[in-house]
């Protein structure tokens, strides 16, 4: 196909598209004449991947480079490539190592999720945000809303099963990215909506008040 | 307790609480001097109150303060209250209702619900969000992370029975909106925390590559 097709399809202008040609996110198309060139579909879907990377993950060029450059050389398995491409859009955000109460936050985050027996790395930026939302509930009083974490972990389990099986099964590393990046993100704002959704539902159904998570 | 006392055990300064007070969030304390008044529990858990409607909801003082008028005269169930401060601290968000992409999206969003036989205003703006992200993925060429939508509703629907459990068992009307409000928020992002951290550990453990939610 042209550029112009290629355009269309993917959603990314043509000025935009030859940026990326000269940054080297997309390899060049097949010469047909002077100032002509062809794609084909893996430029497309290389082309959706630049865009999932940029868009919904929130990187920067550089940023977006350096994740496609794995691509050249993908990791020796496909659980690997995923948590790069996991690791890749999810934001980090600076803490107060120093301040006594988010180290106990975290301790207690890290606890939890020890007694669970995950496999996880427990240096991770995700223990962080769990951490800042534990210290959040305690200052408003609400560390009732945490008998729900057994709750959350057993409903996260199976989403992020089925998730995960999702992202394997689009084949190759390229799409295995993509499906990764656009699916931890927009599959939480999913999962958010859904989640209101589902408190309507229960608020509108439940009769009489059955016992909360601390019962 | 003194003014400082309730000002240390909130949180929230001085200044702020002779604000609250001026505008009405909050009733005075008994007069016990002629510059002193003494505050009790029921004011303490008033501005635990509107500390969560403020900086977790992000309501303005004129948008807390028309929740907080509902306390004064509470609707006749709980789960009405509960329904108050749930649409008071979901964000709204302008959409192109013109746009054939969109309304097609949302009709989607609307049929699927429908399918589940779940109790919900079909006009409300969760829908929306839904739809804004099934547009986005089909943009992206990533359909099939909505072949995970039946997971998702059967996960939120689970987190939700226990979130709504929880709220109701904290008692007052002014505590259930309390939880509710900052259940709402910062249970969103808990909820979110968990499912990378599981994202995680299911990359770690998982052998082989079970089928995704389209097999």
């Amino acid at each position: 196909m042209r550029i112009a097709e290629l355009s269309h399809r993917s959603g990314v202008s043509i000025p935009t598209i030859k940026y990326y040609l000269r940054e080297g996110l997309l390899a060049p198309g097949e010469r047909i004449g002077r100032n002509q060139a062809a794609y084909g579909e893996e430029h497309l879907h290389r082309l959706r991947l630049i865009r999932a990377l940029r868009e919904v993950g929130g990187l920067s060029v550089a940023a977006a480079g350096q994740v496609l450059a794995t691509l050249a050389d993908p990791p020796p398995t496909l659980h690997e490539l995923m948590g790069q491409a996991h690791q890749a859009v999810i934001p980090t955000v600076a803490h107060d190592h120093h301040d006594p109460d988010w180290r106990a936050a975290r301790e207690q985050a890290r606890d939890w999720l020890q007694q669970l027996g995950w496999q996880i790395d427990l240096d991770g930026p995700a223990i962080d945000e769990l951490a800042d939302v534990f210290i959040a509930l305690r200052r408003l009083g609400q560390e009732r809303v945490l008998t729900c974490l057994p709750t959350y972990a057993a409903g996260a389990l199976t989403v992020a099963q089925a998730e995960v099986s999702t992202a394997l099964a689009a084949g190759d590393p390229a799409q295995v990215m993509a499906t990764v990046v656009t699916g931890t993100v927009l599959g939480e704002r999913l999962l958010a909506a859904v989640r209101l959704l589902a408190h309507e539902h229960v608020s509108a159904t439940m009769a009489g008040a059955p016992p909360g998570c601390d019962a």
